[in-house]
C-alpha cells in the first residue's frame, strides 16, 4: 500500500489538524469527540445544518462546512460512520435555538448512528430533523445499504439547504427542501479501479485491468455489473440512461448537470464526461442551466466518475447560485 | 491503458469542449490555433497575461482563465508543448494595446516556443515580455530542460500578476512582479506512482511498489533519487529542507505554503502533508500567512505531491488576497 500518510490509525486525526491549520479562518475542529464546525458558529437566528459520514470521501463533507453550506460535519473513520457522540456534540456546538438538520446518506451505519443521535438530541430538549439522502440509481439494495445509497445529490442539498438556512427560512421549511432535493435528484457512478482503505491495506476489490465496475458504490460496493472497458461516450450514455429514465425527469425541465470524479480521475477526464452527458441531456430535452465538475464526494484514489442530475425551478436555483464560503466551494463572497 | 477517454488524439480537444461549455460564463474557446481566452477579453486598459503548456496538468493553465488571473492559455497535446501560433493567436485576441506578458515553465519546447512566438508578436508591432519560471530545486538539469524546471511558483506567479495586472500596473511592472515571485518561490515533489499519457498507452516510468520518485517532474522526470517508500512526515522533512535551505528563507520570513497533489493523490493525504509541513515551516522560524492545498498542478493520475514556499511580503500578499474568478481558484467575487 502506497500512500502519503504516517499510520493508517492516524489518518484522520492528522488530516483534521492540517485541515484545521489550512482553513482557521473557515473552521475550527474538536476531538474526541471529533467534529468539524463554521469558525463562527453557532450562528444565531439560524437553522443549524449537520452532515457526516465515513473519512475518504473529501472534500466531502469537511470542505463544505462554512458560510452557506454545512454548520457542522462529522468525519467517521474511513469508510465507517461516525458515531452518535460526535453528532450529538456536534448539534450542541451549532445548534443556535432555531433547530438542527441532519443530512444523512443512506448507509445502514449513518442512519442508525444519526437516528441515535438524534434521538440523544431530543431527549435534551434540543429540535432535530433528519433526511435521508438516497439518489443512488444502480442498484436497490446494496453492501452496508437497505434501498438506494446516498451519493451527489448529497453535497447539492448540502449548499442548497445551507442557503435556505441562512436565508433565515424554519426548520420544517429547510428539512422539505432537503426532502425535494433528494426526491429530484438521481446518480450513478462508475469506477475504473479500486481504492485500498488505510487500515485494510489491500485493494477493496479486484477488477481485471480490461474491465469497469458499473454502478459502484463510493465505498467499491459492488454495481450492476463488470463489463469490458468501453470509450468515454458510451459509458456516460450508459450512467444518463438510468438516471433520466428513473425520475424521469421530462422534456423541458431545468436541470443542474454535475459530474463528480472519484478520486483518482484528472480533470481533463472529467470534462470529458462532461461534454458527453451535456449532450445527452440535450438529446433528451433537458436544459443543463447550472453544472458542477470536479472530484468533490471521492472515493479515496479511486478512477472513476458519477454522475448527477437535479431537476431545479424557481426556489432551487437562486438557492445554489447564493453565496458560499466553504474550503472545497466558494462563490459569491 | 484505463482511461475515461474515447480516443487518444481527442483527448485535449474533446475536454476543452466539454471546458468550455461548463464554463461559458468566464471562457471561450478558439480552435486551431487552440487556446482558451477569458470570456470578456480583451479588457481595456490591462496587461494581459497569457502562460501555457503541455495538456494533462490540469487545472493549470486553463483553470486559471478569468478576472484577476489569466487572459488566455493555450494548451499543448499531453505534455507536449504548446506551438508558437497558438500564443500569437491568443497574444492578438487577448491584447488591448497594453502589452502582454508571457508567463512560460521551463522545459526546452515551452521556452522555444514562446520566445518564437513572442518574435512573432513583436514584429507584428506587439509589445510583449516573457518571464520564465524555474522554481524546483530538485535537480538542476533534467529530461526536457536546462537549469531547473518549472513547477508550482508558475500559478502563484499567475494569481499575483494577475491581480497587479487587473489593478492597472505596466507591462514593465507586472513582469519585474512575476521575476520577483520567482526569485522567492521554491518547489520540490515527489511520486508515489507514474502516469500514463494516453497516446503512449503506458506508464512514464515503472516505480517498484515499495520505492518513490523523490523529486521527480510533472512529466515523471527522474528526480534525485529513488527510495524506499517513508512514512509521511519523513518525506516532508526531506522536501522541506532543500526548499527552505536553498532560497535562503530566513526566520521571521512570512511565506505561502503550498500543498499540491500530483493528480491522484486523495485530499486527506493532502491535508497531513500540509500538516507537518507547516510544523516544519514554524520550526525554520517561518511565519505562515498563506495557503493553499489542492491539486492545482497535476500529472494526469500520478500519486504524489510537491511543496512550494513563497517569501511574501507587502507588496505580493495583498496581490495575493486580491478577488480572482476562475474556473479553478475562485475568491472575493
Amino acid at each position: 500500500m502506497k500512500k502519503l500518510i504516517n499510520s493508517p490509525e492516524n489518518v484522520v486525526h492528522e488530516a483534521l489538524e492540517g485541515m484545521v491549520a489550512a482553513h482557521a479562518d473557515l473552521i475550527k475542529v474538536q476531538f474526541d469527540p471529533t467534529f468539524i464546525m463554521r469558525a463562527d458558529a453557532p450562528v444565531k437566528n439560524k437553522v443549524a445544518i449537520i452532515s457526516g459520514g465515513g473519512s475518504g470521501h473529501e472534500p466531502m463533507h469537511g470542505g463544505f462546512v462554512g458560510r452557506g453550506m454545512l454548520d457542522a460535519a462529522c468525519p467517521g473513520a474511513v469508510f465507517t460512520s461516525p458515531t452518535p457522540d460526535q453528532m450529538q456534540a456536534a448539534t450542541k456546538a451549532v445548534d443556535s435555538g432555531k433547530g438542527t438538520l441532519l443530512i444523512v446518506k443512506n448507509y445502514t451505519g449513518d442512519v442508525m448512528n444519526f437516528e441515535l443521535a438524534a434521538d440523544l438530541v431530543r431527549a435534551d430538549g434540543g429540535q432535530v430533523e433528519s433526511v435521508i439522502i438516497d439518489d443512488d440509481v444502480a442498484v436497490k439494495d446494496s453492501t452496508w445499504t437497505a434501498g438506494r445509497r446516498g451519493v451527489g445529490a448529497t453535497i447539492l442539498a448540502e449548499k442548497i439547504c445551507g442557503a435556505a438556512a441562512e436565508a433565515g427560512q424554519s426548520l420544517a421549511e429547510v428539512r422539505d427542501l432537503c426532502q425535494k432535493v433528494n426526491a429530484q435528484g438521481r446518480s450513478m457512478g462508475m469506477a475504473l479501479t479500486s481504492c485500498t482503505v488505510p487500515h485494510v491495506g489491500k485493494p477493496t476489490f479486484d477488477l481485471p485491468e480490461d474491465e469497469i465496475e458499473f454502478g459502484v458504490g463510493i465505498h467499491g460496493e459492488p454495481g450492476r455489473t463488470r463489463m469490458k472497458l468501453k470509450p468515454a461516450d458510451e459509458i456516460v450514455e450508459m450512467l444518463m440512461e438510468p438516471i433520466i429514465s428513473d425520475l424521469p425527469y421530462k422534456s423541458g425541465d431545468e436541470v443542474l448537470l454535475f459530474v463528480n470524479g472519484l478520486g483518482g480521475t484528472p480533470q481533463i477526464e472529467l470534462y470529458i464526461i462532461y461534454r458527453k452527458a451535456l449532450e445527452v441531456a440535450k438529446r433528451a430535452g433537458l436544459k443543463v442551466t447550472r453544472n458542477l465538475v470536479g472530484s468533490y464526494i471521492t472515493s479515496l484514489e479511486m478512477a472513476g466518475t458519477s454522475i448527477t442530475l437535479l431537476k431545479l425551478d424557481h426556489q432551487l436555483t437562486p438557492l445554489w447560485d447564493a453565496p458560499v464560503l466553504t474550503s472545497a466551494l466558494r462563490w459569491g463572497l
